[in-house]
C-alpha cells in the first residue's frame, strides 16, 4: 500500500478508479470476513443504517470547543451534538440545564476528561482505581502526575472495598479520585457505587474530598436496561461518566459520550477569541459525523430497541455460558453481565480466527449485538472440536481456573465434581 | 432535532426515510451555503473525492494501539496508516527505521503526544513557547502540570529569540521544552528554528537538554513544497512534529499525523496483553477511516499535486494582499504565507457570513485550496461596499494597525502616506 507519486496529472482519473475498485474492493472482502469472526472485543459491527448518512462525507464538519457555544465556523454538527447530549442526560437522571458534556472521540477521551475534571476540583486528590481498570486509567493517571492507588478485585471483577477501605483510611488527609468501573473490560464486572460511596463516608471523606468518574464504556447503554435497576444514576454523588458509542449502541469509527456536572466547569473553560468558543474539551477541533451517526443511530431504535438489544445479549450470554458448561469447560458470566470469560484456547490461530481477546489463562467472548446465536454455534463446535485435539491424548490437561473465576466456575480435573 | 422514540418497531423504516430525506437535505443545503462562503479557518472544504470511499462507512475500523503492531482485533486499517506515515517520515526527513508516530484526531492530539514525549524524557523541563501559539499548548502545559515561560513575539507573528534568551538564561538549570511553531494559528508567522537552536546552544543547552516540539498544523504539508527550502527537519535537532490532515490536504473530519523518533518511544509504551498491542497513543481505540481518507488524498494528489495546490494558494494570498492594498485596507502577508491579516470588521453579520476569524483589531483569511480567485473578488467588493457604510460619513475611522501588523502595512490616516 505505499504511496506511489503520480507520473503526471492526467493519470490521477485512472489511478483513482484503479484505487477504489482494485484495493477497496479487496480491503472491504477482508473486513467481511473479519467482522463475521468478531467475537472478543466490545463492538457492535452493525453499521449498515450509517451508509444512508454517506453523502455527509464530501462535507467537512468540525465540531470545535464547546457543544453548547456556537462557533462562527459555520461546518459543524452541534445541533446535532446536544440532541444526543440532551438524551443521554435523561438517560442518566440530570437535568437539562445542571449537566456538561460532549462527544468525544470514544471511552478513553472521556475517562480523560472525567479524571480531569476531578483533579480540577481536587488538585492534590489520588487516584483509587481498581486493577482491573482500563489502560485508560493508568495512563491518565501518569499524564495528568496523580499518585494512584490500585485496589484489588473480588472474582467477579468488582473493586474490593475491604481493600479500598484500607488504602483510603491510610490516605485520608488528601482527598479521593475515584474511577468506578461499571463493566471492567475484562470481566465485566462492576464496582458498587453505593458501596463504594458508604466506603468513603466510613473513612471520614465529606462529599466536598472526593469525586467519582463512572468508566463506562461498554455498560453505560447497557445499565438503564436492566431488570435490577441501572448500575450508576447522577442522582447520586457522581461526577462524570463516559460511555463508548461503538460498542452497544455501534457506529464506524470509536466515539463515546461524556456528561458531567456543568456546576463544576466554571473553572475548566478558556475563552478562545479566534475560534470564538470555549475550549472545554480534550481534542478541541473535534469530528462532527460522529455526532450524527449517534444521533441517527438512536432515533432508529430509541429505547425500545436499545432495551430489546440488551435483552438479545442477554440471552445469548447466558445461551454461551451454558453451551461451554454443557462441553465441561470452565466459564464464568456474572449476573446481568453481556461477558463470558472462560480458558483461553492453546492454539493462537483460534484466538486470532474467533479475535478473541486474552488475559493470563483466560480468553472472553463479549455479546455485542452482531452476535448470532449462528456464530456462538459454529463457535462452540469448532472449540470442541479442537479441544478434542489439544486435550484428547490427555498428554495436557485444561489448566485450573478457580483463581481466575471462582471453583464453582472451574471443570479442571480438581474442581469438576464438586 | 430533539431524539423522539418510535411508537413502534414498525414504523422504523419510515423514520429513516423521512430522517435522512428531510433533516439530511436540509442540513446538507446549509453545509453547502457555509461551504461556499468560508474564508476564516484553514481548513480545505474540497473534500469531493473521499466520497468514493463511502462504502467503507457500514464497517467498523478501529486502529487500537500502536500502527506498527498488528492487534489482534483485525478491524482496522493499520496498513493503510504506516503506509501514511512513511510518506511523511521521507516527507520531513526521517528514516523509516527511525521514526514513530500514528494517525491522530487532529492537530491538538499531536501537540499533546509531543509535549509529552518531552515531559516524559525531560520530566523537570520548563515549556516555552510564543504567545501566539494555538491553545492546545497552553492546555497541554496545564494538564500536564508543566511550568510555561510564555514569549513574546514579532510584529509577524514568530517567536521573539531575544525575550527567548533571557527567560532560557534566568532558567538555565532546569531543561527547555519547547514549543516550535510552524505557522501560527492567526498570523501564519513561522519561528525560526536555527535561531532557536542557537539561542538554546547560546544558553548552555545540551542536545541532551532540550527538547523541540513542531506545531505544525496548518503548515507542515505547506512548508516542505516552499520555494525557500523546508522551514524545519528532522535532520535538526527536533524531536516531533504534529500536522493536521483536514487542513492543506483535507478531510471530512479533523485528523491529524504525528512523527517522532523512535528512540524517545522506548520508556513510553505499555504492552496491553488484552488488546494484544502497545498503548503508546494518547487516544487507545482510534478511527481507522481517516488514515484510509489521508491515504487515497496523498495517492491522488502526490507531491506535484500538492505542490500545485501550495502554489495556487500563495498566488491567492498575494492576490488577496494586492486586492485589499489597493482599496486603501490595512492588511499583512508574512513571506511566503497563505494568511492574509488585515482590519477587523466592524460588522458580526459580515464576519459571520464570511466565516472570519478575529483577535482583538484583526481579521484574517486562510487561503486554503477550496478558495477560488471568484471567492476572494466577490469578498472583496462586499468588503469595500460595507466599508462605505461603515467609514463613508467619517464619523468612524478606520483602525490603526501599525501595533498589531506594522507601520508600512497599516493604512490607517496616520500611516497611510508614510
Amino acid at each position: 500500500l505505499a504511496l506511489v507519486e503520480p507520473h503526471d496529472e492526467e493519470c490521477v482519473a485512472e489511478r483513482q478508479r484503479c484505487m477504489v475498485t482494485n484495493i477497496m474492493f479487496e480491503f472491504q472482502e477482508y473486513l467481511n470476513e473479519r467482522s463475521n469472526h468478531l467475537l472478543g472485543y466490545p463492538t457492535n459491527l452493525n453499521c449498515n443504517h450509517l451508509m444512508d448518512l454517506s453523502p455527509l462525507l464530501c462535507f467537512l464538519m468540525n465540531n470545535v470547543g464547546d457543544p453548547f457555544k456556537e462557533s462562527n465556523f459555520g461546518l459543524h454538527s452541534k445541533k446535532f451534538e446536544v440532541a444526543v447530549l440532551d438524551w443521554f442526560a435523561q438517560l442518566w437522571e440530570i437535568e437539562k440545564g445542571e449537566y456538561w458534556g460532549y462527544v468525544t472521540n470514544g471511552g478513553t477521551e472521556g475517562n480523560l476528561h472525567g479524571m480531569l475534571i476531578g483533579r480540577n476540583l481536587l488538585p492534590d486528590g489520588i487516584l483509587y482505581t481498581s486493577k482491573e481498570s482500563h489502560y485508560s486509567i493508568f495512563k491518565g493517571s501518569r499524564i495528568y502526575r496523580i499518585e494512584c492507588q490500585i485496589i484489588g478485585t473480588l472474582i467477579t471483577g468488582e473493586i474490593d472495598c475491604t481493600d479500598l477501605k484500607e488504602k483510603l483510611f491510610f490516605n485520608k488527609d488528601k482527598p479521593a479520585i475515584i474511577n468506578l468501573n461499571i463493566g471492567t473490560t475484562f470481566k465485566g464486572g462492576v464496582d458498587n457505587l453505593d458501596h463504594v460511596i458508604k466506603t468513603l463516608e466510613e473513612c471520614g471523606f465529606s462529599h466536598d474530598r472526593f469525586y467519582i468518574h463512572c468508566d463506562a464504556a461498554s455498560y453505560g447503554l447497557v445499565s438503564p436496561f436492566l431488570e435490577n435497576g441501572p448500575l450508576f444514576s447522577f442522582k447520586k454523588p457522581i461526577g462524570s461518566v463516559s460511555v463508548s458509542a461503538h460498542k452497544l449502541l455501534g457506529s464506524s469509527m470509536p466515539c463515546g459520550i461524556l456528561i458531567s456536572r456543568k456546576m463544576h466547569m466554571t473553572d475548566f473553560s478558556t475563552n478562545i477569541e479566534y475560534i470564538a468558543t470555549l475550549d472545554t474539551t480534550i481534542s478541541g477541533s473535534r469530528n462532527g459525523h460522529t455526532p450524527i451517526f449517534i444521533w441517527y443511530g438512536l432515533n432508529l431504535k430509541g429505547r425500545i430497541g436499545l432495551q430489546k438489544e440488551v435483552n438479545n445479549c442477554l440471552t445469548n450470554a447466558k445461551y454461551l455460558r451454558d453451551g461451554l458448561n454443557k462441553a465441561g469447560i470452565s466459564a464464568m458470566l456474572n449476573e446481568s453481565s453481556i461477558v463470558v470469560v472462560f480458558e483461553r484456547p492453546l492454539d493462537r490461530e483460534f484466538i486470532d480466527y474467533w479475535q478473541l481477546s486474552f488475559l493470563g489463562k483466560m480468553a472472553h467472548v463479549v455479546l455485542m449485538p452482531h452476535v448470532t446465536m449462528k456464530m456462538l454455534d459454529d463457535f462452540l463446535s469448532d472449540l470442541v472440536r479442537k479441544r478434542e485435539i489439544w486435550y484428547g491424548s490427555g498428554e495436557v490437561r485444561p489448566v485450573c481456573l478457580a483463581e481466575e473465576i471462582g471453583a464453582s466456575n472451574c471443570a479442571c480435573s480438581i474442581h469438576r465434581n464438586h
